[in-house]
């Protein structure tokens, strides 16, 4: 193997595959990056066997050649210096060479590397997946729908299934939920798809995560093929692989209050703003709970109190109070998550009760709604 | 106590009196900041016992009220909670009053926080110093002399003495010389005094660094009082104390070799960076050393090998080779230390021999040099 490539377009792609890559995998290969020069590019691949990231860049792009190929051939190398020496090299061009058993010769302006590589026939394969059944998301739409759901996983193994975003494809609609039990998180989305298939998969919250990074914030679009254990995201010159999470995903649907007894209209980042000032002292008592209650028909107050160190209490204007008078506590965490994640700058709660779950929206989109178990404190 | 003042005034002096305070003090007062309202304006202080900050803000500056005192006072509050708050406070001003045994209730927009405050006569007083001896230097000369100086400082306790910076005053020039006994920065600068004094003390090196931190980068002189066990830095509206190691400092003075057998003239930054590539590998191996060996009358070869990763070489243009062909290893780490302390693009490296300490400095300027002890390995 030989060629000679563009360094930062080299450095990207290895930054991107990198991010497949444990340290602490137990399987040494996978602590490499596999490295194949053929007749129409470089593809450079990481994994951990849960993800799998496949990066290729083409010999030329437009009227630009970005790699030159003297021989094809293939090679692992370990990620981690690869990735350092790559940022660092001097010049604006890189040679790679594998010269005799694995030796792997790295050359850029006066300096040259000379790395132990890895035999590449004992690699994983990656898995195969079928062409065929597939739908798109604008890139854009993916890491919106990634963002406003992924960070309500359960972050404990108790219950594995829960570490995972549930995607439910039905009638032309993705939905995703998350949720560790004490809140959830819900977004949906229409589908551009031929298919009248319907999925219903768990994808580990890590995979999307990890996704979420490598991915451009363009509106190209991302095709998602799912099979029975692996789903594949397209990218342009990338292909990311996660394993799917093993299970039935709980039926949340009865979570989901469809009444309420008390509507209050806010400003998002004005009470944004004001929990994160209560959770202040908060986070020093047990579990960041802050209190809410109503003063009037216009005005609701948010308040903690953390017996050693002080107590706070601040004002929030309502839009828009209606029904019962409440009083309720919660997690301020659980808060400013969901209060981070929805988009538009008014927002509602509804109540059904100080010991009930309750709801967050934006005011005109239904297309995401956030939920959260109160405390007992009152 | 009782004042209104600028919020982003305040939080920065906050923000800077915390620079003396540690959470793991022993002493619980310590863990607050002192706040004092005079007529003049509002003082905190911040303090670990070792270093002390006061920072002022003063009623007024040019036309602009900054504070509005109400009533005189003082309270000592949780330095962390404080700072926090402070900077997240809604509104432009702020209002803080001192109410019943030290409550502490902070006012901006439609926040209150309540405080448990402690009682400031139980704030240990600052170390008095005597007016009288001292000297200025430019702030900027002043974080020059330290940024090139402290990193040197050794971080173990075996030689406490060597883990300060010894300030060595003599005919009128000030002399900054840290060591860890491998490696020795020195700098020195003539210094804008009316006193003959002479001094030679120990300034901590953590003092040093935390007092970098805090000075803005102006050219505005700071005054410097040395008394028997303390160094006062007076800035504008800001007093920096610190105690003095104790015990007198080696004689470093015939550790410099005053000949030299070998002489290289090298691009300061191509030097650093082929060194840096270097040490991506040899930071796997024992103690980060790289090799240096000369090629020719013009080039010099950087190597380093760590057999389990690989190796890498790389030439290096001298701009001038002197005297005798040499071999020698040292740490990476100290001589990338070394090259990014001196200021100036062509750097001289003089050797005496392998195994004797190597000084390295500026082409053109001798108020600093670093030292290198190399290391056996050829």
């Amino acid at each position: 193997m030989k060629f000679s490539i563009q360094k930062d377009r080299f450095a990207q792609s290895v930054q991107d595959v990198l991010k497949a890559i444990s340290s602490r995998t137990t399987i040494p290969i996978l602590t490499g990056i596999k490295i194949d020069a053929t007749e129409e590019g470089i593809k450079l691949t990481g994994s951990d066997s849960d993800i799998s990231i496949e990066s290729f860049i083409p010999k030329e792009e437009g009227e630009q050649i970005i790699v030159e190929i003297q021989q094809t051939g293939s090679i692992v190398v370990n990620a981690r210096f690869f990735n350092e020496i790559v940022k660092k090299l001097p010049s604006e061009k890189v040679e790679i060479e594998v010269i005799t058993s694995f030796q792997t010769v790295i050359r850029s302006g006066q300096a040259e590397f000379n790395l132990n590589g890895l035999d590449p026939d004992e690699y994983p394969q990656l898995p195969q997946i079928e062409e065929g059944e597939m739908f798109k998301l604008p890139t854009d739409l993916l890491k919106a729908m990634i963002r406003q759901t992924v960070f309500a996983v359960s972050t404990s193994e108790t219950r594995p299934i829960l570490t995972g975003v549930n995607w439910k494809m039905e009638e032309g609609e993705l939905i995703c939920i998350a949720t560790d039990s004490h809140r959830l998180a819900l977004r949906k989305a229409a589908i551009e798809t031929d298919l009248n298939a319907e999925y219903n998969i768990v994808i580990p919250g890590k995979s999307l995560n990890e996704l979420s990074k490598i991915l451009d914030d363009t509106q190209d679009p991302v095709e998602i093929v799912i099979t029975e254990n692996q789903v594949l995201f397209r990218a342009k010159h990338l292909l990311f692989y996660s394993r799917l999470l093993e299970g039935n995903y709980p039926d949340t649907s009865r979570l989901i209050p469809t009444e309420s007894k008390t509507k209050l209209e806010l400003n998002a980042k004005e009470f944004l703003q004001a929990i994160d000032r209560a959770s202040l002292l908060a986070r020093e008592g047990r579990n960041n709970v802050v209190k809410l209650s109503m003063i009037d028909e216009e005005v609701i107050e948010v308040s903690s109190n953390s017996p050693e160190i002080g107590k706070v209490t601040e004002q929030v204007k309502s839009q828009a109070i209606e029904g019962e008078e409440i009083k309720i506590s919660f997690s301020a965490k659980y808060m400013m998550d969901a209060l981070k994640a929805l988009e538009g700058t008014e927002i509602n709660i509804q109540f059904t009760g100080p010991m009930r779950p309750f709801v967050i929206r934006p005011e005109h989109d239904h297309s995401i709604l956030q939920l959260i178990l109160p405390v007992r404190t009152y």
